[in-house]
């Protein structure tokens, strides 16, 4: 691999910056990592497991002479870093992001960068259900797509870079608009998050199914919407607050969907039933041929132990 | 292990069954087991790979002399296939069944049966999304949750029989009251699967996001909703006809949670958002620490190819 920037600087040290630390490393893209957590907790484990080259008590440092800025910190507080580290970013540097909502978080942090650097926003569509600086590994973004998301007059040779850079952490890269991209995140991912999160909910709140219940027949089909219910917290609220518009608009749609069907449940609407759950095998046909899932039954987990 | 039956029929051969037959098998449960399915491509299917010691191209052949009967059937069709074999059944026998259903199934199939054979209802909690007669394997049942649901003048003999043959395809088994079953299975299992379906077809239904759009970035959550919305329809359109009122007010509560955090979402209240996806945390870590799930990131899914 090619060394694609001298220094990058990771803002946050979550799972996605974590990840991106240990894939840096692994491609030879960048001469060296330096990094930064809000939380002195999160900068002590960074260190401790060697994360980054440097990692420093505050983002201002972190980001000097950086010729790449990663904002890896939760959609909510994009802007309010891209203030903090402004005035200390390298003229031609490269400013970019992994937040799951772009359309806000352009609007959010585009007005506080200088003119002297390019803003280039990005988003890896990998993740797990874990989080913190030690959740992260080098092959997280292996055969996942990125999305780049480029203002209309970015600078082609910044944009350029930015796409390596994802290549180069193993991801198939794609460009899309910020409107385009929300949409397209409210429904494979905001909308599905919130219905596990709800689902899971309601399990937890019954009182007339015992939680030890849930948990022991899990197995049944719950426990697989609990894995992304598990999900960072701070991350999810931010994503639902600054991607409003298009979640409610899949929200709309999959509870008009949900109805029709509740009603052809009520009323003894076999066929409707069955039409509309054969429909859906064949999308599942389609992402195991696309290698974006395993066709192993049940994603090929481990025996239970 | 002991043997428990001298013959056992599995009437039906998808995945339910062909799991119990390698299991049968595996811990020499049975002298024979005998099989019977409906679709004569299915019969020829489980004699090509010797999934029984005999496939009978009748019911009432394959449960003759059997001391165990199990009805592997869609939940719709158990009434009428016990209607089917009741002439037949050897005095003394067992009939068991393995639907996710058992109120219904249990009004369904009791009046068909002769008052010399016991009826002892049981449901495994296991599966995958894959069906038919090659999807079996003996695992499927090791330390999964099989619920026993017998009628209240049950011969405890024959319970007794059914546990020890559910515990030695590897289950841990627990009986259950046939309403308290259905509620339990409502959360765990059948609302979970409704509400994946309708996620995966309101994907599949939005013209403005393409179906290559939403394969190519399932990964960023709604590929979790595709595996068990790829489940067999036949089977799940009767378990929603036939375990309809834990159903639907199961659906209720989850409606009116979804609601309220669409409501925090328009309304901009984070709080909400955040507790709520906090509590549901603690749920994921139960089902791991009780062995019903892995805590490898994403289910430990394979790198995809």
């Amino acid at each position: 691999m090619t060394k694609i920037y001298n220094r990058v600087a990771l803002i946050g040290l979550g799972l996605i910056a974590s990840s991106m630390a240990w894939g840096i490393k692994r491609g030879g893209l960048a001469a060296e990592v330096t990094g930064y957590a809000r939380s002195a907790e999160t900068r002590e484990t960074a260190r401790e497991i060697g994360l980054c080259d440097q990692v420093f008590d505050s983002a201002a440092e972190a980001v000097k002479d950086a010729d790449l800025v990663v904002l890896c910190v939760p959609v909510g507080v994009m802007g309010q870093v891209a203030a903090e580290i402004a005035p200390d970013l390298k003229a031609g540097a490269t400013v970019s992001d992994v937040g799951s909502v772009k359309r806000q978080v352009i609007a959010d942090v585009a007005p506080h960068l200088p003119d002297n650097v390019h803003f280039v926003p990005a988003h890896p569509l990998a993740g797990t259900e874990h989080s913190g600086p030690t959740s992260g590994f080098a092959e997280l973004f292996d055969n996942r797509w990125s999305l780049i998301v480029p203002p209309a007059d970015a600078d082609r040779v910044a944009v350029d870079k930015v796409i390596s850079f994802w290549e180069g952490l193993g991801s198939n890269v794609e460009e899309m608009d910020p409107d385009h991209h929300d949409l397209v995140l409210a429904v494979t991912s905001h909308t599905p998050h919130l219905i596990a999160y709800t689902m899971v909910g309601v399990a937890d709140d019954l009182r007339r199914v015992s939680e030890s219940e849930v948990i022991k027949y899990s197995a049944s089909g719950f426990r697989d919407f609990t894995r992304i219910a598990a999900s960072d917290p701070t991350m999810w609220r931010d994503v639902f607050l600054n991607n409003k518009d298009a979640t409610l608009e899949i929200l709309g749609r999959f509870t008009e969907e949900l109805f029709a069907l509740q009603r052809a449940i009520r009323r003894g609407d076999g066929d409707h039933l069955h039409d509309y759950f054969t429909r859906t095998r064949s999308i599942r046909r389609g992402i195991i041929e696309a290698g974006q899932d395993t066709d192993a039954p049940d994603f090929g987990r481990g025996k239970a132990t």
